[in-house]
């Protein structure tokens, strides 16, 4: 079995925490089993083990989110960039077509698409051997995934079945009767989870690669041309156009926290960071990802979130209005998590005579190595705050530690590696402190002893 | 006429501006005439001008809010410094001394004491020369301020008068009857100002200096021996044993602004500093100091306070029982005004092999120096983020400007002046990153014709 996980958009409802770099699923703000916090991302590839299925997994993402997911399930997982976001059609044929062209996946096993965040129980992935078993014994070119509906929700789209397994036909976001009436008549709701053999798709895949670049179904040939695909939902474009489909039932707990008010319905604790809550607060949820304290007194039905992108103090039922507050703040992100470690932004200034300045704290993890790169706008000076490591710049090696200071000019190229935990200030000062004023160089880093 | 402010202790009540060094009478939350934000102390200093009075002013107050006081008032007081926190009796006595010994003051003037944070009308201040024309007719030992009360409050102290004028007797905080009935026959609130001729209280000194030091009114043997004088309350050792006592009647807004609740009252907008309210929210005020934004949506009878030392989010009724929640935490200062400028904290860490730093961004005033001092304990690395100035170490003169960084180790004096604003980041590191280690040197900077 194969798995592709659809890892999507960046996305403000989750705003301050969510931010370009940092989708929602990527926030640890829920507990695995012993209690430690763990992001959306993380829970789902943590029940797919925990549901005993064996499968490639490859994360089907924009290049914005590749560190993200590195930092969080390192090697586990195989991820393929999307050139740019041009809805899941084109998404899941690049997947399907890495998995057949760049892992030899044979083309009569099962690929199983799905979201990266459905809060839902263990059940669901276990749900995932009986679509496999209806993909092999080739019931249907698709087989589905129907949840049972717990209300007649106006907001989801419904799977109609005939019979027992056999979809008939679909139904976005009925009104409430019309929604209550499909629940009766057995309608399920569509989770947006598809199984099929890898060869269907890739029949699929060279109609519409014939007029693509060289014609090929070839993954290289798919990135280079990825702008080429139909930007269409893999609903439309596929599901909806295959000669027969099946559908499984999963009967269990299936939830969208993508808002706050759901998403601290589904916290283990009342706070999470350097919290205090008077003993007056009812139903007060407070997030607090910064280095100073936050004090709750007497709040009622309030979700608090402090990041370094800003502070939300909202009504939970007001949360999800949050968009068009915070749309036009500015999009640079404050916190970054990277493959080396993470680093958050103190400070961000424009001066009168046009230079800017932006002061970081850096941590390089112990063994980890930062990007060999230039800055073109910007110099950079680096105190090293505790830990050391080594920095090359321009071809030199020079270590360093605790209390040692670094000036970086522009155009000079540079990388550091830490050998302990290292805790970086940097101070950029230029015209353009961008994180895109970059280029990369490659660097061997020598083997270490000290390592 | 002369006037002693009395510019008392560190409050935590609003926290997280308010703290050891930046007690509430400094917060600029309110609004002068045009619009610009004020502190209570900025505040009263404007009042008494706008009063017309002529007045040699001291502040009376620790030497940890003189920085404060410096970069508020500038020049325009004199400053007082209490050797430690006694009460108000010895502090009144040393301001006293001070200005008949320091300051010449003819014994025969009159001397106004009054706390630095009443938020009242300027017709308050008119209220002094009616006083000062009393003392100088030598109709009674001391004029009390008696404020018009208007309910029958059981937090404050009662002045009783038998005729106009003439005070028969105080009482302190009676019951809801008692004050009424006492509001019946004439008694007024009693506002802590009191006036005297000078004279008056050097003969009250001469009493209490006998068994002090060398036994004389000196100023300096006063400050030197502070800790001998009697810790108790002007209204206890002076006030109460006077052969004769009158009063001079407020009637004007008189308030106590020292919870969130009484303060937001009094602020003219909802909100200061970066923040984004959403049209649902309901008697909120939000005061944020940070660089981030905050936003608040559908929120009601809340305060919302961000600073440099924590975040605090409370019901308006409630915010005044913040005290034990906010005690213990760190007293550390993440902000403090300087007389050269201000300098905020970042960061604040200790990491596990026990040595800590902290990067602070420093702003020094064009013109202005910072003080020529030694750490023992810790190493510096300063990055000139914007502007230009000098640094002086040990002894050398070294110009520096935008982009520029400097090493200082412990041990070394070093000092810098700003010839433009100067945006400096600071990261110190060491095992004691406090700001008492440090000792400071006299250093005579040479004019310099860039200024």
């Amino acid at each position: 079995m194969n798995i592709v996980l659809l890892s999507g958009g960046s996305g403000k409802r989750l705003w301050p925490l969510s931010n370009e770099v940092r989708s929602k699923q990527f926030l640890k703000l829920l507990s695995d089993e012993q209690g430690n916090h763990e992001s959306m991302v993380q829970r789902v590839y943590r029940q797919i083990v925990q549901a005993g299925i064996e499968a490639k997994i490859v994360v089907a993402t924009s290049a914005t989110q590749v560190e993200a997911i590195r930092g969080q399930l390192q090697n586990d997982v195989d991820i393929v960039v999307e050139p740019e976001r041009r809805n899941t059609f084109p998404a899941i044929l690049l997947a399907a077509v890495y998995l057949e062209t760049q892992k030899k996946v044979d083309p009569d096993e099962t690929v199983i698409v799905l979201p990266v965040d459905p809060f839902v129980d263990v059940a669901y992935f276990e749900t995932f051997k009986e679509m496999d078993a209806k993909v092999q014994e080739g019931s249907a070119d698709i087989v589905l995934m129907g949840i049972k509906p717990s209300y007649p929700s106006e907001k989801y789209g419904y799977i109609i079945q005939k019979e027992q397994g056999i979809v008939t036909g679909f139904k976005e976001k009925p009104d409430a009767t019309t929604a209550a009436n499909l629940i009766e008549s057995g309608a399920l709701w569509n989770g947006g989870v598809f199984a099929f053999r890898l060869r269907y798709l890739m029949q699929i895949a060279d109609e519409h690669l014939k007029q693509v670049g060289n014609g090929k179904r070839d993954f290289w040939n798919v990135v280079k041309n990825y702008a080429q695909l139909k930007k269409n939902s893999f609903d439309y474009e596929v599901v909806e156009q295959a000669d027969s489909l099946a559908v499984v039932l999963y009967n269990g707990s299936w939830k969208d926290i993508g808002t706050w008010n759901t998403l601290t319905e589904e916290m283990e604790k009342e706070s999470i960071g350097d919290v205090i809550m008077g003993e007056d607060c009812i139903n007060t949820h407070v997030i607090n990802e910064l280095s100073i304290p936050v004090v709750a007194l007497g709040t009622k039905d309030l979700v608090i979130a402090a990041g370094q992108d800003g502070i939300l103090v909202s009504d939970k039922h007001k949360s999800s209005y949050i968009k068009p507050y915070v749309e036009n703040l500015s999009n640079r992100p404050m916190y970054e998590e990277r493959r080396w470690g993470e680093y958050k932004v103190y400070d961000y200034s424009q001066y009168s005579d046009g230079t800017r300045s932006i002061t970081k704290h850096i941590t390089i993890n112990a063994g980890c190595a930062q990007e060999y790169e230039v800055h073109r706008y910007k110099d950079e000076v680096i105190t090293v705050a505790n830990g050391s490591g080594e920095l090359v710049i321009d071809g030199c090696l020079i270590k360093f530690s605790c209390g040692d200071t670094i000036s970086i000019k522009r155009g000079q190229k540079h990388g550091i590696r830490a050998f302990q935990d290292m805790q970086l200030i940097s101070v950029q000062i230029g015209e353009d402190i961008t994180e895109e004023d970059a280029e990369t160089f490659n660097w061997h880093w020598q083997e270490d002893k000290s390592l």
